[in-house]
């Protein structure tokens, strides 16, 4: 997805967010601000939305001279998702439909987004939890069974801390011996990186990989060529959350992307409503049946 | 009061804003917000955020080659008025006390705005009106009138098209004959200029003069030398709505602002909530207690 108009205010108001969140010093506050302006003035717009969130990340890091300013945001919710953990986990095994039931919670996981949101607080999760189990759901849950049983190499891009040991309640459902669970390369926002996989336990039951980068979402260009060659092998991809979706929706690939659709412009490109849960397959997404139709 | 960097990303957001009602034109919304990024980069902070607001309309108006891009919205917003301009002039006169109600209603009117809510529409009016006539309000009723009754010249310094109907309300409750009301010398958002004030009926009523500028506010240094002259005659300003808030406050006047607090950066200048309605008299107001005291 390539970036709108509407994502530019977007940028800069992140931007400061961001900043006072890394930094009480308003100088630098200031200096972010100018220097995003500077960026968002000249940008090429048919780049994904995450090439400016990378940049601008880096440039907070920079200046407020620390390697990662969302540690203990990342901290706490990931503290905040353990807790919940057994309770959500009791509730998919005794659900009618454990794998849907596990899908509304992967995809409850995903507010926990500081890119979108820098003001949430651990006590609107449990109110997202409850939305999203019983929230209208369009859930192709056939099609992806389907695909999760015949594909030999799974790999699920995670998203955010915290949110990541949601995705591992929907992991636990997969056939698990094919599942790679990919993680960032180093911290940006509050996106999970391997610290964030290891306190999940996902170690323990898939293997995890990171995918070299610190881009707020999958830009394959500034991935690592281990994952690259990791991400063509796979012929099932679950892209977890709104940056990876705005990264790899025009990638030629067979995926599903899991997220809530938090912003009006992804809104708008996924033809939902704001706040709406969207697990959807790529637009390239091939299942069996459209194979065997080749076939005959 | 000056710019803070909360005003920055709303700045990028207005001008889009703006650009889309201005023209279809997608390619001018995008030169629109490229040169307002541009501007903002290298921005005198200690200015009044309606200096830059003077900037951008001005820009967009030179781009759409449209003299009033508002123009329309305008008379929507005026028609809408004057249907409901019977009905509240009864309300203020059956009222137990006239001069609150009319206030009440002309901070109303301050909904009107498009600079703040471009898609705002007539139909939200009434609900205002209720909210504006319920709400809690702490109104120095005795000091304004003991203000009004005090001057010799009285200046109203009109905000937006349609709202004037509403101040019109309350320049009837004010001793008439030393009032003299203000619009913009030309068009900029949907600032009223003289054509509403006529339509208003008020160059029936009181004398209406124009500031000579384009400003979304009163730029004293950018107004006509007469509306200069008038300004440091009158002993008593009537500021109504933001911009005029925004560009005097910091102004050595007796003024009273008079406005619905619709930004967050504007609230925490005034110390109020969001969406609060702002009868507030200028810092250096001095009152006739003030003086006596001064006088002992």
């Amino acid at each position: 997805m390539r970036i709108f108009l509407d994502c530019i205010p977007c940028f800069v108001r992140q931007a400061l967010d961001a900043a006072r969140l890394a930094t009480d010093d308003m100088q630098i506050h200031e200096q972010v601000l100018r220097e995003v302006l500077a960026l968002a003035k000249d940008l090429d717009m048919s780049q994904s939305p995450p090439v400016i969130g990378q940049k601008i990340h880096r440039l907070i890091r920079e200046l407020v001279e620390i390697e990662d300013p969302y540690r203990d945001i990342k901290k706490r919710f990931n503290n905040a998702a353990l807790k919940l953990y057994p309770k959500m986990r009791q509730h998919i095994i005794e659900s009618e439909e454990p794998l849907a039931t596990a899908i509304r919670l992967a995809i409850a996981g995903n507010i926990i987004d500081f890119g979108v949101n820098s003001r949430l607080h651990e006590s609107e999760l449990e109110k997202t939890i409850s939305d999203c189990l019983a929230a209208e759901f369009f859930l192709q849950l056939d099609a992806f069974r389907r695909a999760a049983n015949e594909a030999e190499k799974i790999l699920y891009i995670a998203d955010n801390a915290g949110e990541i040991i949601f995705d591992r309640l929907l992991i636990e459902r997969l056939p698990i011996e094919k599942v790679t669970v990919v993680v960032k390369g180093s911290p940006v926002i509050n996106d999970a990186t391997m610290e964030d996989a290891v306190l999940a336990g996902l170690h323990k039951i898939v293997e995890v990989i990171d995918n070299g980068s610190d881009a707020p979402g999958t830009i394959l260009e500034t991935c690592s060529q281990v994952f690259v060659d990791r991400f063509k092998e796979a012929d099932l991809v679950i892209a977890k959350g709104q940056g990876n979706y705005e990264t790899l929706s025009d990638v030629d690939k067979n995926m599903f992307f899991v997220l809530k659709a938090k912003c009006p412009v992804i809104a708008r490109d996924l033809g939902c409503e704001v706040g709406e849960m969207i697990f959807r397959e790529s637009r390239t997404f091939r299942n069996t049946v459209d194979l065997m139709k080749e076939a005959e």
